[in-house]
């Protein structure tokens, strides 16, 4: 793990509200690390819905596979997240782990195991030893505090360098409802120590299709717009719950996607994952430079997408950024990649507000001098204009450096 | 330019003798580089067949368009190479600087337009100046020697610290023929300057078509089994030209893909394809080393080079591989995200002759003092069996290194 903080990480951590309905506390399990926490327990009151996203994996970890069969139900009561094993590739051995924490969890809320949600992130094919924390459960549900919001993004982290955190607080009807989220993760993937999580909470009462359809809505322009190094984890999950305790205060219960009283609080859910997806790709391994990549003018946006994740996951485009180089070359050769419509004499590229490449060719006001300039910024955005359509994507990454190697090739040795 | 040669060129350079038909030409032309050839002449006998695979770049250079238009013609007479610029995101001037060449190489040949082949390697998106050489092409024509071809592999060089060559001497019928091919490359693309080049030439009297189909079929087990950073050149160019001067000496002519008399031609040309291909990934910028890839038991030959494909082009498995860590839990996660069937519980992988999963699991004789062990070699053997069929591919690659970063981010810094 990096001792050193990335120089992306946000300047200041939100104030993380107690969320009705949602009680929070951790622990030092020692599943692998030693002096930190490692356990989060996340307790829900009765009638709390849930939603989930998972992992794209043809090899999803044990945790990822319980997930799925549970969040069909819609209800939550709890929230086990370990860290330092990601009981993936564990076979029999993993499906027994999440069996017996799925059973110790429900016990310690006296819910059903239909109502307990896990994830695991950390090393890959190493067998997770649950009786290290499963009797911890029990007493951590019990001493659980609405408070605990940042201890909780911090129990979480791997090789992150900072927890990611975001809060809003937004009218649902004429009441103020809180969304809470944390976050982990440093690669989209580094199967031996990352994997990114996120999990989101509010007060607003939410039926949980509702959620479901914001939620996989939500993360097709935050999570599923990041790439660190376009490579996918075996556990990757966002998870969301609405504990409905906003009820109470007179916040109207949602049960229908297009109810008009949901567009502030679509709106501001929107903005947090945003806001966690971006600060993923601040803590990418190595980063020294934020790249927001943006798309226009393509064929479709499905299109536009495919070019910007092209051009954000090319290891030749990225090593340029952290070189400082406004290298608008390797840009091109990855809208060619892209397997996307476009035609080199229509494109258009820019760096910030700079215009290098117009029509094919180098833009005749191109000024190396004001383009290196730019480079040496901290976040840097690219702009492409494909000049074929009207579809649009903007995806975040960040910089490949040596430091990534390091974090990834000298870990175990 | 990276100073030192690549601890994974091959030992022996081997001879590459004349090819009835071809004779060729090096010339210092001054197009970027200083003290070096950087132009390629290689003059054909008439009657000579062409045959040419391109880059899938949706944004090739210029001198593919040309080619493109050509190929179809299926005859050679003249083949242009300069390294230094790609004459690539060069719109109009582009297409000027191409007609300019062609018109001077026919000339110099006393040929036509249409029996020109063009290729341009080094910096995309500044204009080439195609008069620093035009000049020189009736005199290179005119001096060409059919002697020159470990010149010729000098000459098309760029980010390479080796030139790549292969040779092969087959039975016509009873004919010897002789095969020899050049290649460049050292990331299957670093826009700045590199991109996969290759010339194959042989005195064989093979048709056009039977030419092209030789060759497309040839470049899936060879160039396109070979990646390093998984960037596609805008300028990829694979061309292979057939004198036919070994008809003199009794070889039968080739008319009809179907001819068995090609099975021994087509075996030694498919191994001269995969031995340059592998001498690009052996050059790999920053490569300290070779990855063969095996993927087997995969539900279609395809669905296993997609797979293959995707452990190749993780920056987690070849930065592990750098590390000299056997990191399978990385080739899981990579099997996971190529999208292709596969049941975590039936994948067995290993490295070397070392099997480190079985089953969904560790096997339970790993050993990683064995596996450290195997991973301080220079070539690296990682087996994936998928358990599901018949399916199966091998690609290669080499490690991401932090030269590899300081290549492609210090380059123009």
């Amino acid at each position: 793990m990096s001792s050193s903080v990335s120089p992306l990480a946000p300047k200041k951590t939100p104030k993380m509200p107690a969320i009705g309905g949602v009680r929070i506390a951790t622990a030092e399990a020692g599943i692998k690390y030693k002096g930190r926490t490692d356990l989060l327990v996340m307790a829900f009151d009765p009638g709390t819905t849930a939603a989930g996203v998972f992992t794209c994996s043809k090899c999803p970890s044990a945790a990822v596979d319980f997930c799925r069969d549970n969040i069909g139900g819609g209800s939550a009561r709890i929230l086990v997240v370990n860290s330092g094993n990601a009981n993936a590739f564990t076979g029999k051995r993993g499906r027994e782990a999440t069996k017996m924490t799925a059973e110790a969890a429900a016990k310690a809320v006296g819910g059903s195991e239909r109502d307990v949600f896990l994830a695991s992130t950390g090393v890959i094919g190493e067998p997770l030893d649950a009786a290290r924390f499963t009797h911890l459960l029990g007493s951590l549900a019990e001493n659980a505090t609405p408070d605990g919001w940042l201890g909780a993004g911090k129990a979480i982290m791997t090789t992150d360098t900072f927890p990611k955190y975001a809060s809003a607080v937004v009218k649902l009807g004429d009441v103020d409802v809180t969304i809470n989220g944390i976050a982990k993760g440093a690669g989209m993937i580094a199967p031996d120590m990352a994997t990114m999580l996120a999990f989101v909470a509010t007060d607003a009462p939410i039926a949980a299709p509702v959620l479901q359809a914001l939620l996989s809505k939500g993360v097709g322009k935050s999570f599923n717009s990041v790439t660190v190094d376009g490579d996918t984890s075996t556990s990757d999950t966002l998870m969301m719950f609405a504990t409905g305790a906003a009820a109470k205060r007179g916040a109207p219960t949602i049960e229908d996607i297009g109810d008009a009283r949901l567009s502030g609080f679509k709106r501001a859910l929107n903005r947090l994952l945003k806001s966690l997806a971006v600060q993923i790709a601040r803590d990418g391994e190595g980063a020294r430079k934020l790249i927001e990549i943006n798309v226009t003018g393509a064929k479709s946006s499905r299109s536009a997408k495919r070019i910007a994740m092209a051009i954000a996951n090319s290891p030749l485009v990225k090593t340029a950024v952290a070189g400082e180089d406004a290298n608008w070359g390797r840009v091109v050769m990855a809208v060619g990649k892209a397997g996307e419509p476009a035609d080199r004499d229509l494109l258009a590229i820019s760096f910030g507000d700079l215009r290098v490449a117009h029509r094919g060719e180098r833009d005749p006001d191109y000024s190396e001098a004001a383009a290196s300039d730019y480079m040496r910024g901290d976040e840097i955005s690219i702009g492409v204009d494909i000049g074929l359509g009207r579809g649009k994507a903007t995806v975040w990454t960040c910089d490949l450096t040596k430091e990534y190697v390091a974090i990834n090739g000298d870990y175990r040795s």
